[in-house]
C-alpha cells in the first residue's frame, strides 16, 4: 500500500514517519537536528525503502512557503547554525522524486487539527502553540494562510499588564506576545519554571491576560471557527477557564456568537492529536501536495 | 447589455449603481439611510428599469455573511433604529430574482481594490479605512476571510502611546484601535477636528504610533501582498512616510522581506478607486455571486 511521508523538522530535532491518508502514523523516528548533511542522510535513509507517493514537511522558520519564489522551498533567516538557506523542499525532490508539501510547523499542526483533529468539519481554525516560543498558525475558508511569507504571529504586539515589571525575553521585540508569554518568560519573571508555579499563582493571571489579548486579536482579524491551544505551557490546564473568561471581559460582548458566549468551552480547546501533532501535519500537507500534483 | 448592481449599504446613506463586469460604473445614485422600508423602497426604484445580472452589497455592520447560517444576509445587532435583524439579501432576492453577493463594507472594498484597484494582480490584501470608525477588510489566496462572522480588525487592542492620556472613543472597549484613533478620537484628544492639526503636530506621531501598530499585527497574522489605507484621516498624506517607518521600527527587522524594508512605498499605499470604491467594491461581490450561481 502507498505511504504518505512525514517530516517534523525541528530547530532541535528532527521526527520522520509515514502514514496513511486517514492521518495514522504507522512508523516514527527521531534523530537530533545536526548539520543539514548529516540530519538529511538520515532521513533519506528512513525512507529510502519506503514505498511513498509524496511528502510534507512542517518545518522550523523562517521559511519561504511562496511557490513561485525564487527561494521557495527554503529555511531562510534561521540564526540556527548552516541551515540559513537551506532549500530542503530542492533535497527532497531531487532524492524522491514525489510531490512535496512545504509550509511552517505551526500551519501544518494547524492544518493537522483542522484535517483529523480539534477542528475537524470546520472550514476554519486557528492553532496556537505556548511553549519556548509561541507561534500560530490558521486555516481559512480551507486554506492555510500565505501572502508575503508566512503568518508569524507569536510575535504580534501587545498591551503590557499592570503589574508586569519583566522586560521580556524576544531578541528583536523584547515584549512582544512571545517575549512576555512564552515559557521561558515565565521562569525569568518568577524565578521559577512555570511547571513549578502552583495554579492560584499570580503567574497565571497575567499568563492568562498576553494570551487572551492574542486571541482577540486573533479573533477580531482572522474570525476563526475554532481556537486549538497547545504547547507546553497549556499542559496547565487551569489556563483554560482563565484565558476563556478574560477573552470574553476584553471582548466586552462586541462579537456577538454562541462561540464567545455560552459555547467558549468548544471554541477555545486543547488539541486532539497528541504527540502525533506534528507528525499528522505534515501528512496532511503531503496529502495537499499530492492533491495539488 | 446586462450589468451588474451595487449597493454600497452605509449607515448615514445609501449608494446604489451599475456598473459593467470590468469594475465601471456607469450610473450611480444616493440617498439617506432611513427606515428599511423607505430606503429599500428607493433601491427597489433604481434598480426597477435596469437589467442586471446579479446584485452586489457591501453593508454597514455587524452582518452575518456565512452562507447556510439561519441568519445570513441580516445585519444583526445594530444599534441603528429599525434595521436591528434586518435581512436585506432576501428583500432584494424576492423582489429581483437575481443572485446577491453580501459582505461588509470594508470586506467589499478590500476585494474592489484587490480586482480593479491597488492590489490588482496580487494574491492578497488588506484594505483599512480610518474615519468615523476603523474597520479592514481582506482578501486570503483570492478569497474574503469569513469563518465564525467577519473580521472586526478596527477593535483590536493596541498599546498605548506613553504620553496618551485620553481614555478612548469605543463605547465597547474605550481604548481599542478604534477608540483611540479613529478620527474623532483626533478631534476629541486634541480639542479641534484632526483635519485642521498642522503636519508637524505631535497628534500625528501618536496617530502614526497606534497605525503602525495595528499595521504590525495585521502583517504578522496575515501576511498580506499590500495594504490599502483610506478613509478620512488617511487624506492627510503625510501620515503614510510617518507609518511607513514606525512599521519599520516596530518589527525590528523580524520579517524579512523587500516590501517591508525597501520597497515598502509599494507595500502601504493610499486606495486606487477612489470615490467609487465603495460601489466598485460591490460590483466586485456581484461578480462573484454570478460566478457562484
Amino acid at each position: 500500500m502507498s505511504l504518505l511521508g512525514a517530516i517534523e523538522a525541528g530547530g532541535t530535532k528532527f521526527v520522520c514517519g509515514v502514514g496513511t491518508a486517514d492521518g495514522t502514523v504507522v512508523e516514527r523516528v527521531s534523530f537530533p537536528t545536526t548539520t543539514p548533511e548529516e540530519t538529511m542522510a538520515n532521513v533519506f535513509s528512513f525512507f529510502a525503502d519506503k514505498d511513498i507517493e509524496a511528502i510534507g514537511v512542517g518545518s522550523f522558520g523562517p521559511i519561504d512557503p511562496v511557490k513561485g519564489s525564487p527561494t521557495y522551498g527554503c529555511i531562510t533567516t534561521t540564526p540556527k547554525p548552516h541551515w540559513s538557506n537551506y532549500n530542503i523542499v530542492k533535497a527532497l525532490e531531487e532524492r524522491f522524486g514525489v510531490p512535496i508539501g512545504f509550509d511552517t510547523d505551526v500551519n501544518g499542526a494547524a492544518l493537522g487539527e483542522y484535517t483529523w483533529g480539534a477542528a475537524q468539519g470546520l472550514d476554519s481554525c486557528l492553532y496556537i502553540t505556548i511553549g519556548t516560543g509561541v507561534g500560530a498558525g490558521a486555516v481559512v475558508s480551507g486554506e492555510l494562510i500565505h501572502g508575503l511569507s508566512h503568518p508569524e504571529m507569536g510575535h504580534i504586539y501587545v498591551r503590557r499588564h499592570p503589574e508586569d515589571r519583566y522586560e521580556g525575553t524576544c531578541p528583536y521585540h523584547a515584549d512582544c506576545l512571545e517575549g512576555l508569554a512564552a515559557g521561558p518568560s515565565l521562569g525569568k519573571r518568577w524565578g521559577v519554571p512555570g511547571a513549578e508555579l502552583t495554579p492560584d499563582h499570580p503567574a497565571w493571571e497575567m499568563e492568562a491576560y498576553y494570551l487572551a489579548q492574542a486571541l482577540m486579536n486573533y479573533v477580531l482579524i482572522l474570525s476563526p471557527q475554532r481556537i486549538v491551544m497547545g504547547g507546553g505551557v497549556m499542559k496547565q490546564e487551569h489556563l483554560f477557564p482563565m484565558i476563556r473568561t478574560k477573552l470574553q471581559e476584553l471582548l466586552a460582548g462586541y462579537v456577538h456568537h454562541p462561540s464567545l458566549r455560552e459555547n467558549i468551552d468548544q471554541f477555545i480547546v486543547p488539541p486532539q492529536l497528541g504527540d502525533n501533532a506534528g507528525l499528522c501535519g505534515a501528512i496532511a500537507l503531503a496529502k495537499l501536495a499530492l492533491a495539488e500534483k
